[in-house]
């Protein structure tokens, strides 16, 4: 008869410990196929346990497919096939190397947010509310488009900031916008050509291919967008009211230029990226290409990861009507990938005019920032050397610098004292006249008053003699 | 000189009225491309307005591109190409189509969670405290794999209830299993074939392909999978805890058949779908198959979405080490697509033991709705037509029914009484003698005591003569 040593005072439920050992007893093959278990009540008796343990765990055998159960027979043990021998190869003994992150004293990430100035507290008071008051009746809500709410809420702020008419049900909610760029890959096709700006974000160049289409690059020059370039090109995805990271602002003429461009073609479409067109500083908005779209081949794409947070991952785009009907009968079995309390959060959020106060306040700060960094490098010792452009939008201006240094001796002498600059060259994809200038891209945000001055001082230091 | 009329007490500023009007001008052709505008000056003494007006609304034509500013000589309109007359498409007049969802006074739709037992409170005050005092370190954390205190206490559960040994690195959090599945076909590769089962979840069926792999079926047998049939497959994704919607549990020998098939090819991967495996009501939890793969080729894939809400769009994955390091390499510029309050405030959920309280009570009443559903089916006048099974695990069971009616007239006849039934041929993609079973498939998470005992009288009134 089968016998284990079972531990009454173990933690461990006598039944498992019973259960574990005829499992083991099994996988050894100690216990063969076809074999016959002891009766539930004989193996009680022998192991002075209660009947119910054994149950239990023999039970838990028979779920598990160890052994099987023959009406008015008993117990019997089910063959098992051997697990092969293990075929070593080299990825078994893999490691997991670390990942690395450089960190340094200062940093000119363009990606960042201030974290002073955000209104946690309110914030913390909305979600708690919701949490306790509106949670219970949007549980189950998996609507494939997001919140109704949250949809007319940035419907209004789109109307208001932005120039754009977009209802309610034409606006689509993601995390993110690699999200909504998988959701356009599926609606407009992976037989399409994406082309995206260079210099650009090239994270997306990469994205469209890992989404399983083609993406290719088109220059953008001095005077911005040239239609003539965007040679087999179906979709474009552009940042017209402040190229990324040039700062252009796309002139109405070029404008005009491409929407003719994408009516030629029954297949082309724009998808207007309008990262950070929150944040003009002078002037008011640019309106956004969106707004002269009377042909419905505009997809409009934007996200709260400039004015909230880029951890806050909420996104959202508009889409031209047969696009959201195509949308909605081909994937409304997806689910919005945002959870529904950030959703209903944010559209407080946006209906108390805390959104609207924030965004108004940041600008304030943000240009603060920029005003005091481009103080500081305008009396640098090395002033004489630097023109600033693109600074009048967005959260980041290029620096232009004139020296016999290239560029990446500039970016090296500054790491050594600690700072992290990036070249415009890491937003070509190829190497061009234009990609060698020597320019940097200066993100600023998430700096305070004393880290700005510090950078500046480090960067003094650093180029003493260029 | 040109002559407009600004509305003084307007809400609408002077200078942007009057940067609209010049704007209309240069879009109607009144004003030529070429032609010089008044100094600033002179307009403004024309218009009796200030010269900071003129200023601004010229500064904005410029930054729109409209007009430019030639230095020492003044402002000049900008040529602007005429917008091509509209082409007329069918596209355009498009409207959206309102998307009617049914709804039923009973639904046994199977993805729902009861909302009356959820801790609303503590999860209210953990999400409070978190945006106060955590949020402000995280505001810009973008790491690609999610939160390192989440990962950690997802690590934990895997050990102690699903016996898997997961260290937090091997751990990538995504948004619902559309995210992670997005990020399995980047990291596995589109050229691979993706197994779903049949009868299964088909959305996987289509979600693979919607991200540009291929995807098959292969059919499940009365004994679960046949590896025999995984014929053109690479890569299969399964539900062995509890395969949906047969509630079959896998037994041992079929999973050793699998990870020798899986040994075989090197190209050949397990996902493993452990779906709704935190809801086993008798005995102890079915080990994962992850924990017997010797060979680093299963990967573990769950989420939230049954043990908190479909609408929580939190999931992860656990990868072999050499995907990992190779998911490191490719994909480390991706930002997780959860927000990160979510993540803070799940990982802290979990550490205070919220969770597995919660996990626990809900086990104990979905097994009381589960008792209390079969209770009512088994005195229904139909009772003698009816076997159920799959009952023992998640949280849907499968009913059989023995009938002369086809299960289309079963399933309409309870839609005339108001109640929502799913056939198990829903789950299938092709047609087979299998997927004509008259066979059931009832969620009742979802479901009060009184709506359980509302559903079985209204199906007594709906089959009274089956």
């Amino acid at each position: 008869m089968l016998t284990f040593f079972l531990e009454k005072h173990n933690k461990t439920p006598l039944y498992e410990q019973l259960y574990q050992e005829i499992k083991q007893n099994i996988i050894n093959n100690e216990l063969k196929a076809d074999e016959k278990l002891p009766s539930k009540r004989k193996l009680a008796q022998h192991l002075k346990v209660s009947v119910i343990t054994v149950e239990n765990a023999y039970h838990q055998l028979i779920a598990e497919g160890y052994i099987k159960s023959k009406p008015k027979s008993g117990f019997f043990v089910l063959p098992l096939i051997d697990l092969m021998p293990p075929q070593r190869n080299t990825f078994q003994q893999a490691v997991i190397e670390k990942v690395e992150k450089d960190h340094f004293l200062i940093d000119f990430r363009t990606n960042l947010v201030d974290t002073d100035y955000f209104p946690y507290d309110k914030m913390a008071k909305i979600e708690k509310e919701v949490i306790q008051y509106e949670y219970k009746h949007k549980l189950n809500d998996t609507n494939h488009l997001g919140d109704d709410g949250l949809r007319l809420q940035i419907s209004k702020l789109l109307f208001e900031y932005r120039g754009i008419s977009a209802k309610p049900e034409s606006i689509v909610i993601g995390s993110g916008s690699e999200n909504l760029i998988a959701l356009l890959v599926m609606l407009l096709g992976r037989d399409k050509v994406y082309g995206v700006e260079e210099p650009g974000y090239l994270k997306n160049y990469q994205l469209y291919q890992n989404y399983g289409a083609s993406s290719k690059t088109f220059r953008i020059e001095k005077e911005g967008i040239n239609t003539d370039l965007l040679t087999q090109i179906d979709v474009v995805h552009i940042t017209p009211s402040h190229q990324f990271p040039l700062g252009i602002v796309m002139p109405i003429s070029k404008r005009i230029e491409l929407l003719n461009w994408v009516n030629e073609d029954q297949k082309r479409y724009i998808i207007e990226d309008d990262y950070d067109s929150e944040f003009r500083f002078s002037g008011k908005p640019i309106p956004a290409l969106k707004s002269l779209d009377h042909m419905n081949k505009v997809i409009y794409l934007n996200s709260f990861s400039k004015s909230i947070a880029p951890s806050y991952r909420v996104s959202f785009m508009v889409l031209p009507d047969y696009l959201m009907n195509r949308f909605n009968q081909q994937f409304s079995h997806l689910i919005c990938s945002v959870p529904i309390v950030t959703q209903l959060t944010l559209e407080r959020f946006i209906r108390d005019h805390a959104y609207e106060k924030h965004l108004s306040r940041m600008k304030n700060i943000y240009k603060l920032k920029r005003d005091i960094l481009i103080d500081h490098l305008k009396r640098a010792n090395f002033k004489s050397k630097i023109s600033i452009k693109g600074e009048e939008s967005g959260l980041h201006f290029l620096l232009d610098i004139s020296t016999k240094l290239d560029i990446d001796e500039l970016i090296d002498r500054a790491k050594q004292k600690n700072v992290r600059l990036y070249g415009i060259h890491e937003y070509y994809l190829n190497k061009h006249d234009e990609s060698q200038r020597k320019t940097l891209v200066m993100g600023y945000s998430h700096m305070n008053e004393k880290q700005l001055k510090k950078a500046v001082e480090l960067l003094e230091s650093a180029w003493k003699d260029i």
